[in-house]
């Protein structure tokens, strides 16, 4: 196979060094198309040296350019082509965020794609080759949606919102300003509704409502949210899903929480602000979840939360008492032994106070 | 962010109080587009009154309509309409499903959109842009296919069936009549089979069965459900499977069975009807669950389970023995502490024994 | 709902006997259009006969050919046609490897569809319609691309490489030859990292790697594997992913390693090569997994393991301690009942040496 990385974009030295307001030493034509860590520096990339204990690596690497600070003085020959910044971490993140939103430029309507006569497109707008706009929805101002993204009716997207490819945006959703949601999120599919009926067979119950990101929500890839059975499932502004998340319908998500990748939530469940939940962990449906709740990985929530615990555990405890249980479940098959030891002592010792 | 919900279908309380053989008391004029609970009515909207507990809120409610009993006598002023009716909560379910209906009235052939020649498609389908059609594929009458949905080859759609956008259908998969299959799941993608080879390698072991959905099955989204290695992997009549479910090669899940999110069956399984999964559960491959077993969410279930069977928990116990069993887990801190002073106990016992 | 499946392709008797270098037995004519299991065996498919032990079935089934071997004698009348080969094993699972490539025989640009400019394609490609590369990207030699796959810009994708319907391949991803991604599937969405803020919001990290996938990959449909930070993610040569899988940002999957459906790998994880992983395991981040580890279903691992070790559970031990622990942990409410026992006769005892 080939391994070589296409050259998207190139920048020279003498380019990066006039953007960061710093000074070149070495080669001030070498050019890069990339960024890595000091310590797996590949020709061609930019790496960065700010914490001491590194500088060894910078006599090793292999990238083109490595920013550094103002007084570095090298102990030994460095290779690579130095730019001399205040505070290369900054320096490195600030690049970082201009290549990113240089990966961002896209604008324009790409042919063919469907928009509806009824639909509204704000300006500065990327919409990619066969994506779908339904009737009566809007999308705001530099807004990105990627190619063969589904959008249905009534849906009102915000400002610099980003939808990657093949995201699916059910009727009547509503997403903020400044949203992102990967490729393949599904938002505002039917909630999980059903009537039982007497020769045990079910019935949908129609699910009219809908779903609501707040501004600056990130959703990650096939990351599916269910819209409400009335009202609406609402993700709120900052919240950030990982990908393969179920939010079942109807339920709600507090500002800023983050939610690691695998997490389901069932219907009617409130989850507070600032919260952290590790992956795969499970919430029962009905119950409320304070703010500051940290969640562990794999967890199993039956019971709600008061604001500011840490839970760990299926079923899960206090974090606390959690590990001490964990400390005695591991040491469960000599338990086991040493209470039959004990039962074996006791009985011995009625014996031989029978005996007296 | 923009928080206003278009106005995509709007109702006249004369309409709905003719619709529902009901009588209007209030401005016959006021119309809604959609339906709230009494307790969080908004403006525009129209709720219900059945429950006498609930009754205190029709006198708050921003709700402009609400759905009350014929013989409702208001106790202080309500500013909502009233549509008297017989059953309150009935005329709402019915109001629901001629809202969901009327959601559904799509039809036509959406371009561009791909129908191989070979394909057969029926009376009155609607047919999305960017949809996909295979050689030798038909759809029944009334289907409703949303856009960027994929239909490979030799594959049979019956009936009232709906397909929302993204969707993806391998070749060879059979799905009956009103089946709903939510956006971004897969049907028939290749079973996990692979023969290990002498040198650590994995040979693919061809999967060229299909997946079999029988009539009034519903696919949440995301869901993936693997084709057979030979014959079929059939999800029964009436069967409703949540979002982010695994259905793996060769599986049968029987008639009426519902399963939550996230849920994962591992290959050959047999579920049998009726039976209801929490979310996450997992199920080893080449088991039999029985017809009404119940699976509580998280359970980890490594045998086949009797027909009525209730288990939980990882590893799945009976009901009754796995409540007792956590109770214990819960206090496994103390109870060793108390073997721990009872061995020490014994020692007392002991060299007082011996001292006498 | 119809059950019949299309006809895809037939095949005669006398067809398949010359391709196996068999004899015919029977009807000659007689055509299949599928294969099946002997005990299964339905009119128009092939069956085979190797285990003896399977033989009372070819007197029962309705498969219309079998493979028997050279020297089988028959006890009673079979009905099917027979076609006698060396070994009937072998010779099914040659038809099988037929068959697929069959299947496979797509090539041609289906329209519309979206190729960049810049975008290079192999020989012998099949692209089909609605799907998307971007520029910059590059397709190898008879690669087959389903419709609705979104390829971005500086992907590069080698020789006869499938990737099914509506799978999503972001910027940058570099994917080997032989790989076979599964519908759905997405691969170099956003790493999951984020900086927390002062005022508890957080703060995008840009995610600027990319994924390297390896020759001879398969990626089940509906998993997400995200980019690197900087650097790549890499799945190494031959490593086998089942569906709805997450691999985050960072990670590295071993040569030939498999992992079961909704395993959860949180970032920056390393596994070595020849694991496997049981469905719904779930791994913490910044840990290392050695080659030939076994990570039995649902296990939770929260520290890095060694080479060649099994572990079970969550929290994960290794299999023997595990597997006693499940006996005790099953045992609990009885243990506990015992302790309570040995406590009252303890303290029985006490008195009983008090009295004296």
């Amino acid at each position: 196979m080939q391994r070589a990385k296409k050259k998207i974009m190139e920048f020279k030295a003498t380019n990066i060094a006039e953007f960061l307001h710093g000074t070149v030493e070495g080669d001030e034509n070498v050019s890069v198309n990339n960024v890595s860590k000091i310590e797996d520096g590949k020709t061609g990339t930019l790496a960065f040296l700010a914490n001491p204990k590194y500088e060894r690596y910078i006599y090793e690497t292999e990238a083109s350019i490595v920013l550094v600070r103002k007084d570095f003085e090298p102990e030994h020959e460095v290779k690579a082509t130095l730019i001399r910044v205040d505070d290369p971490y900054e320096a490195f993140a600030s690049l970082l965020e201009l290549y990113e939103q240089a990966r961002q430029m896209k604008s324009g309507i790409e042919q063919p794609s469907f928009i509806d006569d009824s639909a509204t497109v704000g300006e500065s707008v990327y919409f990619g080759a066969f994506a779908y706009l339904g009737a009566n929805s809007s999308l705001g101002n530099n807004v990105k949606i990627y190619p063969q993204t589904y959008i249905g009716s009534g849906v009102i997207i915000g400002n610099n919102t980003i939808i990657y490819a093949g995201a699916k945006i059910y009727d009547g959703t509503v997403i903020g300003d400044n949203c992102i949601i990967h490729a393949g999120a599904v938002i505002g599919s039917d909630g999980f509704g059903f009537a039982p009926m007497a020769d045990g067979s079910y019935k949908k119950i129609p699910q009219v409502g809908n779903v609501i990101l707040e501004d600056d929500v990130e959703i990650g890839a096939n990351t599916t949210i269910d819209c409400s059975t009335m009202g609406s499932t609402v993700i709120r502004k900052g919240a950030k899903l990982d990908n393969l998340i179920q939010i079942a319908h109807n339920c709600e998500v507090g500002e800023n929480t983050v939610m690691a990748a695998l997490v389901g939530i069932a219907g009617s469940t409130k989850v507070g602000k600032n919260c952290m939940f590790g992956g795969q962990v499970g919430i029962a449906g009905h119950l409320t979840v304070g703010d500051n709740v940290k969640i562990g990985a794999m967890a199993g929530v039956s019971n709600s939360i008061k604001a500011g615990r840490t839970v760990l555990g299926a079923p899960a405890m206090d974090h606390d008492k959690a590990l001490k249980t964990y400390v005695v479940y591991r040491r469960l098959p000599q338990m086991r032994e040493q209470l039959l030891a004990l039962q074996k002592e006791v009985e011995e010792l009625k014996s031989k106070l029978n005996e007296e």
